[in-house]
């Protein structure tokens, strides 16, 4: 599965790609090939060139640090700027953190609350005193015509062949205990929480990478009836005691929770996939953060 | 620890008890002594006129099936109406659940986007059918003069020794794999999830059963710097990062998610032995309901 182009072959490709609905607005071509150096507000409004109705004047999708008029050194995408990642980062002399969620431990990076705090000041001035951009990508990636978020999970999960760009797969048929595994091993995630029966045969699978919300991850089980939700994660009283009382009723409803980071780890790939094609000139890595949470 | 006490023995007990903060309003005495029979309005009533600055106006606590004339067969408490737990109510004979959690997945109860769903409409049908109340005591159990949730859970982890009737809770130093076996143990849960060094020693322990929201978690924690917070769930952008974060940067923080049913149990043991102390006319039984999602 191709998930994006680069600008440059856009002319070759078009058509093809127009087909498979990846762009629906004209876009401008050739415009940085030349340039050796860009700019954080630069490769931003690139970004954000590709996505219908962008910009969007309510969105999480803002600079956290840094400035959009500094000039890229290199580049990280990353779920969570944690304080390895930003590190490996200043090792890599790359000084614009492509993130997919909060900096800060809350969803609008609010920091008002943490000023006294050394855990917040320690990040901060980490990040000031290397010059480190950190860029939100969240709203935009999961609104371009095909989510960059689950379209980069289900090619890190190997489904490419079932995926047709919406949250609903049919994969072959496997065991609830099998399709953990098959899940665990892909994402390396050493073990994973869920509800149901392991025996299960599972082939319907609702993928729902990060935490969209419990009421919408049931709405959507509702509507679908998969054999299977996979998500990130949901508040316990929510999705779980859902797909626990389905199945005390004997619906056959399976959910698993992969875990946040790691659920939508495929988007920073995505990402880092993107800006290597529209920037080749920029040293690009994805560096995943990997889950919080360890098991034990 | 004696978490609360009958109002029959209230006379002789009520100077150790008004010392101990257990009350601090004067409450009716003998007014149920020779009564054979009890509404679930009289049993709310009861409970609610403990609770400091009580009737609430604006509490989730409200009854969310049956009717507050209903006379009482027996009593079920619970963190969660699972179905199992209903169907074991009816078997006991008990008409009336006492809740923590919600019942229909969102923290309000709120029912209309469920109405045409199969798995609402069974588990509505089934307490319907059996004329079984479900009342939700969330915000007065937790608000009673010693949070009653709390102090059951301080009980069940054997931990009274060191309870100050608040959150921080100084135990003996183990190291954080040490302390996640007791809790484990104590609790009856077979896998946990963690942030932290498990050989990093802790005593201080910031105890947050059910899940108060990351703010108010990392809040307690900047005040209070434990070296480990317990708490039943968190969003993982919220205390999981931070925490990660605290222990990237060095500092000596760990985080424990017990679950959230099995992180407030002790709350519905603690109810359950409050109605059996003050209506022992009652058949009353504690049963949990275990955490929702399992580990493998």
């Amino acid at each position: 599965m191709k998930l994006f182009t680069s600008r440059r072959n856009f002319l070759s490709k078009s058509s093809t790609l127009l087909a498979a609905g990846v762009f629906l607005h004209p876009i401008e071509l050739f415009s940085h090939a030349k340039k050796a150096t860009f700019t954080v507000g630069e490769i931003m409004d690139a970004f954000i060139a590709q996505v219908p109705g962008a910009p969007f004047e309510n969105t999480v999708d803002t600079l956290k640090t840094g400035s959009k008029t500094q000039v890229v050194t290199g580049i990280v995408t990353t779920m969570f700027a944690t304080v390895s990642v930003i590190k490996k980062a200043i090792e890599l002399n790359a000084n614009f953190i492509i993130v997919h969620e909060p900096t800060f431990y809350n969803h609008l990076d609010e920091t008002e609350w943490l000023e006294n705090d050394p855990v917040y000041q320690f990040k901060q001035e980490l990040l000031a005193k290397n010059g480190i951009a950190v860029w939100r990508n969240h709203d935009y990636v999961h609104r371009l015509e095909i989510d960059g978020v689950q379209a980069g999970v289900v090619q890190q999960l190997g489904w490419d062949d079932y995926y047709k760009q919406n949250a609903v797969l049919e994969i072959p048929t496997s065991t609830l205990e099998e399709l953990i595994s098959h899940i665990k091993a892909k994402l390396e995630v050493p073990a994973m929480r869920y509800v149901g029966d392991l025996s299960q045969p599972v082939s319907k699978v609702l993928l729902l990478p990060g935490a969209i919300g419990g009421r919408r991850q049931i709405e959507m089980a509702m509507q679908e009836k998969p054999d299977v939700i996979i998500v990130g994660e949901s508040p316990e009283w929510e999705t779980p005691e859902y797909v626990r009382n389905s199945n005390e009723m004997g619906i056959n409803l399976s959910l698993i929770v992969i875990g946040h980071s790691a659920s939508e780890e495929g988007g920073s790939e995505f990402m880092a996939n993107w800006v290597k094609t529209e920037f080749p000139e920029i040293p690009t890595f994805h560096i995943p953060s990997g889950n919080s949470l360890n098991i034990i």
